[in-house]
């Protein structure tokens, strides 16, 4: 099997055809790959059969199963998404601000492709089209690193992707699937310093703490979401009904479903119990701290364990306290910075919450759902970043830039 | 010797303070600091003469005693760069962008406090006030590590700081010297994951590739400069021979100064004999390839090595390149992403350049001298950063911070 120095090597001077091509230019391709997509749909749809079977036929659980598979509308909302992103406006070239300095230079900092970003991903095969297109947008190349689960799926969609690069006049190696799906291979892209410009790990803590422990070159984590709902003193009681259930039930197996709900205790009677039992209702399992067990008897006890778990379930945590400095202390000790939310009518909260909370989204008055690349208006999302470095929160194609200083001088130099 | 993990433990504390205080509170600590720095003058200059002493006996290089020495006014300028730091604008809170979405949510872009930032760093004690003053103008504390060699200077400077930080209402951990200057304690730190937020190695080749290989915390590279000056066929002839002694020679031991020389053909005879005429007449030794030497037979043989190599000394080496396409392949084969310059009247050759040069500063018509913080307008650096994710270039206190996202919703659910 080809190895890993190689795809790099590839990805490399894709990565220069890419970056200076215009955005129209990168915007045509990213229509024409939809194309390809959907012309491809029976290859596509019958790999990702092949796939489907095996891993129901290995006893693969139903969420991964359901992961993985394909179907017609789905297929055709992964072509919507290549379109959303060349919809998007080019990040390249963007000057994002300017000054002039004494010495008369004017200094730009502008955004530039950062060249090869790789993917280590799971089961989806929507991610194999989502982070080809972004990074096409930004004028890099990718190479993506599926799991074998996926590897017939992935393998299809990508040849037809590479099909729509080629024929809009670009190398095919601007995305490539490396087909070694082991772990010696993964193993080697963190390690490929130099030769990878980022790299993206979409997976459980096993792939996140391999990627802390051996990567030599740059990434950006995309990791676990415990988030948290504060429903403040000054919150108004229905909002702060309606955003907690839809934070916690909507879809509760993604990162951004609220797994703890933290309660001022001027709300912890009624409102609590009418709360909970709403939850309870959605088929939700409450465990509560001694105070929110008090309004809501049902509940079951929560240890130290809950406040740092990331369910991924209809189960939630509760916890009742004095005032907004302990949710927010609550949250800056327990959560891993990917989205949070104050329900609150008073703005000073708000302002103190979304000042001294640490977490890559904040959210005022909404649920915690909106944390994602399509809601953010992105088209789609290369990953939610749970770090504070290059960029936090959803990720689109500006996250897979650079930004670069341009001086414009007449001939300075310095004295 | 205290441990790194208490350090940290402390740092972590002092940061949630610095966060928590206004723009113009941390202003009048950095003036505090400048202040202190000052009235502490006499000890914080007995203590860099035993250093100074120590260093000579030992035998250290005349350029690192020099990058030692205190006086006067490099004192002084040590407080004035906290005070230029201080006339800054205060990144934190600074709203970067804004845009409202369908559903009615209003997205903004904020910058926040990174929280605990440590810098490991070689001789000069000035770096102890740029990295103290630039993190808590950024609403970070910081840990400092400087080398044995200064200790005893770095810890005169740490105290005053420290002192004028508890005057101003801060806890004194904001700025921390780590005592122990073993190579344990600096690993230590780089394995201090969760507890550092960014550590910058300032320092040789040695230190950086010791992060790259253990480093589990998010760190910036302040690598090499190995940086270019292109000479273009639409040159403005006097200029470029200004911008490439300016660049060479003005102060050949830093990391912007021009370390390779690159002309395009149609200036290979006189003008380039006049260039590197002026460069042997300023002390420098010229390397060229066959073209060069034929321009000017007294340069030596320039060797594949030489296109690699940061002199940081009064050496050049010269190639003439057949076209832009060649200069810029140069560049970004043997290029460290630091500074590089083009000297041209053609508006196109220039904005290609821009484009194409994969480099964290690139210079129109001026001096890579330029790539510098304080030139920048930043008052001090943390140091210029040679890769692409978060921070290019220069570094100030905006580049110590990280962007949150706040959602402004009006109890916006998820359908």
């Amino acid at each position: 099997m080809e190895g890993v120095t190689e795809v790099c090597e590839r990805a490399r001077r894709a990565a220069a055809a890419v970056a200076r091509s215009s955005g129209e230019q990168r915007d045509a391709a990213l229509e024409g790959m939809a194309g390809a997509l959907i012309a491809s749909r029976e290859e596509v749809l019958e790999a990702n059969g092949a796939d489907v079977s095996a891993a129901a036929g290995r006893g693969e659980s139903r969420t991964v199963v359901d992961r993985l598979t394909l179907t017609e509308a789905r297929l055709e909302s992964m072509g919507t998404a290549l379109e959303a992103v060349a919809a998007q406006p080019d990040p390249v070239g963007e000057v994002v601000e300017e000054w002039t300095r004494p010495s008369g230079l004017t200094i730009q900092r502008v955004r530039a492709p950062l060249g090869v970003v790789a993917v280590i991903y799971e089961a989806r095969p929507n991610v194999t089209t989502d982070v080809a297109g972004l990074c096409l947008k930004a004028g890099n190349a990718c190479i993506l690193r599926g799991s074998s689960i996926a590897h017939r799926s992935n393998n299809a969609v990508a040849t037809a992707l590479r099909r729509g690069l080629e024929a809009a006049g670009y190398p095919a190696d601007a995305v490539q699937l490396v087909g070694d799906t082991s772990r010696a291979a993964a193993l080697e892209l963190m390690r490929s310093q130099g030769s990878i410009d980022l790299l993206v790990p979409r997976g459980g803590r096993a792939l996140i703490e391999s990627i802390e422990q051996n990567a030599t070159v740059p990434y950006i984590i995309d990791g676990d979401g415990n988030c948290h709902v504060y429903v403040d003193a000054a919150a108004e009681p229905a909002m702060a009904r309606r955003i907690v259930l839809n934070a916690k039930t909507q879809r509760p197996s993604v990162c951004n479903a609220a797994e703890t709900l933290l309660v001022h205790k001027r709300l912890a009677s009624d409102w609590l119990r009418g709360c909970l039992e709403d939850l309870a209702a959605a088929g939700v399992e409450v465990r509560g701290d001694d105070r929110a067990k008090k309004a809501y008897s049902a509940a079951l006890d929560a240890s130290e364990e809950d406040w740092a778990t990331e369910y991924l379930d209809l189960v939630i945590a509760v916890r009742v306290v004095d005032s907004i400095d302990e949710a927010i202390q609550h949250i800056n000790r327990y959560g891993t910075s990917n989205a949070e939310a104050i329900v609150t009518q008073d703005g000073d909260a708000a302002a103190r919450f979304v000042r001294e909370v640490d977490s890559g989204s904040v959210f005022v008055n909404a649920s915690t759902r909106f944390s994602d690349g399509g809601e953010f208006g992105f088209g789609a999302e290369i990953g939610i970043s749970t770090q504070k470095l290059h960029a936090r929160g959803p990720m689109g194609a500006r996250e897979l830039t650079s930004i670069k200083s341009v001086v414009w001088g007449s001939g300075q130099v310095k004295e």
